[in-house]
């Protein structure tokens, strides 16, 4: 038999040294989990049903599993097409075993055994029952969406909301008493989605229904986000989010954006560089809300999207078919930033940038906007999307440590569609408890610090986020 | 004395762990070689004449060898100059010793003992001594060309062939009996090589010959390349290959490309952005016909060429004065694979980025052109050229393994000049066995699933490549 | 009590193997350093006066502790404010606990240990009595600027100084018989600001004072900087620092060199394509001088600078508002050397990228420009500015040996504006040796070849630079 030093997924999974596994057993894993930025539905909180399958919760929005089973070679029927529940978990059991390095299979098996008690192996051969046991613990009642965000010790989330959203749901949420905190988040990608003109006017006419204003001009449009964003501010809101692909950063005048806004409105299809304008002109007005309304804000960079025509018009958007950019961002990031601060209107700032290649310049860049108003008010973000893996959390952790402080790191939030992803935090605290415990190990961090070390995995892994956030 | 772990390049070398010495040795050592994209010289199998000495085949093309001893401060008179080739074995042996920690050092002692038979380390003292027992060894009929190939358990290689290549040697291989496949590979370049016009029309012209097609436009000059991809395919053929700098893609309708053609054949240097179009075009078309033919195909990008305009003049090209440009990438790719996938033109496809700071983002994009209609069907290629080591291979596998499916990557080539570079498998197979090994060791990999990594080890070695290129 | 394998920081910090403590102790550490490229003040080595504390020494110029303090919520006040030495001095023990994984948690106990004998860890407990002593200890006669030098056993160390720089300090120093080497740098960066006229003009007008050259025109300036360039090789300077953001490279006639200096002088700010076309009319001019001189030239490039427009306004540049950008580079920097190696103008030449994501492609780029006249002519920085910690020299030197010769590496500098940041050597030394040291573990060298590993250390850490350089 193959000598090897520890069986899979065990107990110290992740935890190669004694003060890995002390800090993780002793302060990470007891801590409540904040994610405050998941995609999760606020009415499926709401109405609080159980799930009717295991295919439901697993494969009904995971486009992560989707791309791995194609390029498994399964055909579409059994992955977002109208085979059988059984058919579709029984051709995804069976692309497991090719994971393997994969972060799909050690997320498969933490759900498989921390919400459903399973620690076999999911494969081919023990796809049926594993099914059959999955459903039938789906039934119990502990297994709804709120019961899953209590097993999980989940003290907050944050939805992603649009600003046209009634946020109903949240509201029914909260008076339903239930204890975890369900905030929506304003993401107003919409508004800025000038590149297809119809669209826009279709979005600006939403806009002008939920906010009572006549949008008429680029001035009237702002006057009509303010409303809403009051109104998610009143709801709870105190989080921004603010999807990008590259970051635009192009002067533009008042004047120039009230000509462009209009001609995007009469649906001319403005130049590449006009579009950057008026981008610029509305991100900006969006940036300075943020930091009137005492929020936080986050901005993602850096993801192409929708790269495969055929899939878009077959399966819509958000199916797999994004994928990360090379674009260059320091200069424009630079600039936002520096045109914020130099108002006065530069709020509490996390970026997430989707090509690992950019940590280390982003990781430096947020030293150059702390002001020491507040410890680590600008941030970087958790490794995110396709860095949600073992050495994408490393790589982004390394490059915080080196060039900024990891002990104001407000951690952990798992971006994610689906009720079982929260042991994506256990997985972050594993590694992030290894990296720290290997430097106890090596001689890199002096033990007679130990109790500084354990505030700091905690902070990282909650308090931080408490204090940051302050929901 | 020194403790150490292990001695240098053992049986064991590069596996550190039980699993990976269990992986590598029982698994994938026995597998044959594909070699499925090399630059040998399909003369030398045909003719297999014994070589006339070590410093011919260790020195007489390997640019990556002589980019050492130039910087080691070698006069070019004992790299490529006229020095004699005991003179020029000695200056390399003297160079050995200061490569501590480039892949040469142990390319070149993996190649003394594996064919060889010498364990000796080469260096100044040795150089004389290692040179006479080559060179003698050389001399025995088993170490010719064909032997070479037979000795390293080689099942087929693929050269790499210009469009107007007669593929004469190929025949006549093949009509020798010759065991081992030696199949052509179609790498059309120069017929995208419109920057020089004068050499382009010569090209051209030689590709009218070889056609038979009069090429008086660009249906002509696609017509005439698709009687010699016809050709190719007759002669076995079912791979191409595409080397790109960046890869253009910009949108040229029929009238453009005609009229752009037109141009170049009139000898005039057409701008950039009218290059960019003409290329897509050619490339397109060429894509298309991979398809049309079910080839594979390969795109190999990221290569700045010939930036030293003294050694180019003096050594010409392929001399050792490329380099590794930083050029984007990402939107590019995506609209060329898009544009072939829209049309159900997409062939099997292998891409490899030559800057590893496009390692992830070439990763997560083969993912979005998977179709399920094969398992793998779109690849990220090996460590290519400056990668082609321990951490570039690692760092290509890495990125693989977390953003796709490392069990479907059809693994190594040696894309080498030289018949001596096959132990570049047995380093590729430990450096995979070891990440491996080292997965199931940590307990990152169960290890009742040890049935499945075997296969898997033998997938990469071996199998896939087999199933995925069907020569 | 927690079970670890190495306490923090003892005799064999960051060396993990036998070999990697054999290479240290008794080969590195005994050598002389070399600091070949630092901020040090001429002024203050004439001088030689003692400091008036640990504050002074350690807050007065460290832009890294300052963005670190700004990252923990410290105010400004406390760190280029009025507050008095000892409450800067305590905000910065309290921030040190925070920077855990941090090169300045090491930096700053290693600078503790080795100048003032101090192996207490500092925090806010031990704050006041570590201020106390470190005071009391500058008050004794060793602890002055030449005393540290002398205590670190440097050997040569290089200013880093403007053209129009009169020298009087260094010639100051060598009159007054030190017997450490301290020799100017020149770094002509202004003589290339072409970006604002006015401040362009007032340097253009030192320039004259100081070269007694009448400037009306390029011809001219490139005069009076050639006068100023003779003049420092009288003094001892042999190396030239060029510090750029991106590398710029575009063709420039001496008719549009001439006309745009005109311009410029004028008052004129001219566009980014002409901005480019002076500039690189100008670096030209400059790197042949180094050439026709015979020194060896340092190439930094890839930081944005000051991208904080409010603390530049407040606290001026050099504050800890510089970052890294993420500039193109490859083709630039190609065309730059090769115009330069055509004419047979190329210098010994150090690359010293920002961007740590382009290490790979620098690391390659240098081979393409050794011509065998000098071993290692063309040299790859060492790990530089942010990335001047483990990770980033680890990074560095992994980067330049799988793409060149690591034994040809002329290695560390410090890069520094103070006294105290010597042991940083030490620091590179002992990631160094651990990694040629865990190679000889893993028998990735053999151990037969020690010697020559022994030699390899010392030249890295010592006799590469000597050789080098040639002060």
């Amino acid at each position: 038999m193959l000598e090897i030093s520890k069986n899979f997924m065990d107990d110290d999974f992740l935890l190669d040294t004694p003060a890995a596994r002390h800090l993780y057993h002793n302060h990470a894993a007891k801590m409540p989990i904040i994610d405050y930025h998941c995609h999760l539905s606020p009415e499926m909180i709401a109405e609080d049903k159980p799930f009717a399958s295991i295919t439901e919760l697993w494969l009904g929005g995971d486009h992560y599993k989707w791309r791995a089973m194609r390029a498994n070679g399964v055909d579409e029927h059994y992955i977002t097409g109208n085979a059988s529940d059984e058919e579709k978990f029984d051709k995804w059991a069976g692309t497991v075993p090719y994971t393997l390095r994969n972060p799909l299979y050690h997320w498969t098996h933490l759900e498989l055994r921390t919400a459903f008690g399973i620690s076999d192996i999911l494969n081919g051969n023990t796809a049926s029952e594993i099914f059959a046991k999955c459903n039938a613990r789906l039934q119990e009642p502990d297994m709804t969406p709120r019961g899953l965000m209590r097993r999980y010790n989940v003290e907050a989330v944050c939805t992603t909301d649009d600003p046209v959203d009634t946020l109903e749901h949240h509201r029914s949420i909260a008076e339903s008493g239930f204890e975890i905190k369900v905030l929506p988040t304003w993401r107003p990608d919409k508004a800025m989605a000038i590149e297809s003109p119809e669209n826009y006017r279709e979005y600006v006419s939403l806009l002008e229904s939920a906010s009572g204003v006549s949008i008429g001009s680029f001035r009237e449009l702002i006057a009509a986000l303010k409303i809403r964003h009051d109104f998610f501010h009143e709801q709870g809101c105190r989080l921004a989010d603010h999807g990008l692909g590259y970051v635009p950063f192009s002067e533009c005048t008042a004047d120039q954006a009230e000509s462009l806004f209009a001609k995007v409105m009469a649906g001319e299809v403005i130049g590449p560089a006009d579009t950057d304008r008026l981008k610029t002109a509305i991100l900006i007005e969006l940036l300075r809300m943020n930091s009137d309304s005492g929020w936080a804000q986050q901005i993602h960079f850096g993801p192409l999207r929708n790269v495969n025509t055929r899939a878009r018009n077959e399966l819509g958007p958000d199916t797999g078919f994004d994928t990360i950019g090379d674009f260059k961002g320091a200069e424009n990031i630079a600039s936002l930033l520096d045109r914020l601060d130099s108002e006065n209107k530069l709020a509490k700032t996390i970026l997430y940038n989707l090509n690992p290649a950019d940590n280390v310049w982003v990781a430096a860049m947020i030293a150059n906007f702390q002001d020491g108003s507040f410890p680590g008010k600008i941030q970087m973000g958790s490794g995110w999307w396709f860095n949600d893996q073992i050495k994408g959390m490393e790589d982004q952790m390394n490059a915080l440590s080196t060039q900024g402080l990891l002990s104001r790191f407000v951690g952990m939030l798992t971006d994610s569609r689906s009720f079982l992803s929260y042991p994506r935090h256990e997985y972050f605290r594993r590694v992030l408890c290894n990296l720290i415990g290997s430097d106890i190990d090596r001689g890199l961090i002096p033990l007679c610090e130990l109790g500084r070390v354990e505030q700091m995995v905690e902070d990282i892994c909650y308090y931080n986020a408490k204090r940051y956030f302050n929901f």
